[in-house]
């Protein structure tokens, strides 16, 4: 991070025409957008949201209250503009695009081994690197993949332990039988793949999914690139647990956009010492979450950069 | 509330390309937005912050860490584009009105008798109420009084009982000495006018000031106008609260754009039953948290009339 440009906007905030402290977080947003972006005064002119899609073997299982076809429907909404994250990117004025990871041939069912070969997994998170272009500053990140919060819990419960239970949660609306199946692949998942799981990249090869590689790949190109992040919901935030359970530093240029309705993931932000910016409810993943808070970090920049001084409008400061 | 108006809404969202429910609390602002706009789709195409200043009697007796020539020296920072509001209000596309409520002559010391007399304070209501101005389609509430997080605790310590300290807080920063002075002030002040509070519209006349007073019949005259409010922090609330004391489903037409880092805002928001939208620690006031609260209306708005249905998208429903 680039701690000058953090302490210069730690020092103007002091100067802006509020008492000290009164626009709370967007205040430290603005301080972590000044250190990751590396300037001041930090500003939003290009937020763009990316989504990642994959498909999971494991969806075979009927871990999701959808079937696996959906995912490739939903690419011809987004496209055509349908879903609700175009809406959502329209509200905010984000770019959207959404990358495809070979839709026709989903990861293997990880009840029964790694989801990933090595080569696989590694191409999904270059690929997912690559999606950080030059220009853009501030990323949000999302995914679409059904099954996906099965690959999520399995990832949580590998990499933080307790019991398959305690990450398992509806996804797109999972309950009684299906729930308890669900339940079950994450165990064993996690059985099946012991062995392997010697790192938390190797975690990720064995129970997570290309939209989650090319998501890890993306929060780390990021960094590289001076690009900000804002994370979606559980699957999202799983895919960056692996990089925090390989460098607790590792996601320090990333804000978690909203806390999903999805149990696990309130769980896996107290893993992670994160506290999201909004807590509506929402369980959507797609993006969703974390576009909405871009309206939270583009306020922040704006009082920090517009807002005048006590001095410029001749304001008493405190008596 | 235009109860068809709703039941589109909750028709409409089961349609959309997306698990049920899936967009949690932006589902429940779209189906509020549509019974108090009384029109199914509802949209948000001027929606506008009004902040009302006023200046308290009370503020010569240390209870702000500022001096209460700051109300009319906010004034000059409104209309030159300095202060938060302004930035906010721009990133929202929002419509900002600021309306002095008779600076220079400040409400009576409530810590001796009324602060308003009667038509004094009636005016103050009828002003606000003509601030609603027709084609407003959302409107955000804000105050700028330097004094009023002690009329806010008084009028809440008088409306909903407790002790005078369970509703004071720092405010603009105060601490120590000075907030034992402003909690001495706020016992005082109820003290004084117990006897006068006969209803709480007596409550607003002696505990009150002229931009609260304003902000308590802009939600009238907006509930009758069919606009959806916002409101804003502490005062604003407290403006509010006279409302649902009178009636308890007063202020349906009204979200809570933000909970104030202030604690007495809090357990307000608790006594009205009311969920902020966003809890980001900021104290400001001057409606930034209804303001940056559009934000969230707008998307759930844009999301409702936006989303394609699953028969449109040809995406498959459950499995």
């Amino acid at each position: 991070p680039d701690e000058a440009a953090r302490a210069k906007a730690v020092a103007r905030e002091r100067l802006l025409t509020k008492p000290a402290g009164a626009l709370g977080r967007l205040e430290t947003i603005t301080e972590w957008l000044a250190a990751w972006q590396g300037r001041h005064p930090p500003d939003i002119r290009r937020p763009r949201t990316v989504v990642f899609a994959g498909n999971h073997g494991v969806a075979a299982r009927g871990v999701s209250a959808y079937p696996a076809s959906v995912t490739q429907q939903m690419m011809a909404n987004f496209a055509a503009g349908g879903a609700a994250v175009n809406q959502l990117c329209t509200t905010m004025d984000a770019d959207l695009r959404v990358y495809e990871l070979d839709l026709e041939h989903p990861t293997a069912d990880f009840t029964q081994g790694p989801a990933m070969g090595e080569e696989a997994c590694a191409r999904a998170m270059a690929y997912g690197m690559m999606a950080v272009e030059q220009g853009i500053d501030l990323l949000a990140l999302g995914e679409m993949g059904i099954g996906n919060t099965t690959a999520a819990a399995a990832l949580a419960h590998a990499l933080f332990g307790g019991t398959a239970a305690d990450w398992v949660g509806p996804g797109t609306g999972v309950a009684g039988p299906a729930l308890a199946t669900k339940t079950a692949a994450v165990e064993a998942a996690v059985a099946a793949n012991r062995a392997a799981m010697t790192d938390p990249f190797e975690t990720l090869r064995c129970l997570g999914g290309y939209e989650l590689a090319a998501i890890a790949g993306a929060i780390l190109a990021a960094r590289l690139g001076r690009v900000p992040v804002l994370l979606d919901g559980y699957a999202a935030t799983a895919a960056a647990a692996v990089l925090f359970a390989a460098d607790a530093r590792a996601l320090d240029h990333c804000l978690v956009g909203h806390c999903s309705a999805e149990p696990g993931h309130r769980r896996l932000l107290a893993r992670l010492g994160q506290e999201p910016l909004l807590d509506l409810g929402m369980r959507l993943g797609e993006g969703s979450g974390a576009t909405l808070a871009i309206a939270i970090v583009k306020a922040a920049a704006a009082c920090h950069a517009g807002m005048a001084t006590f001095a410029e409008a001749r304001v008493d400061g405190p008596a």
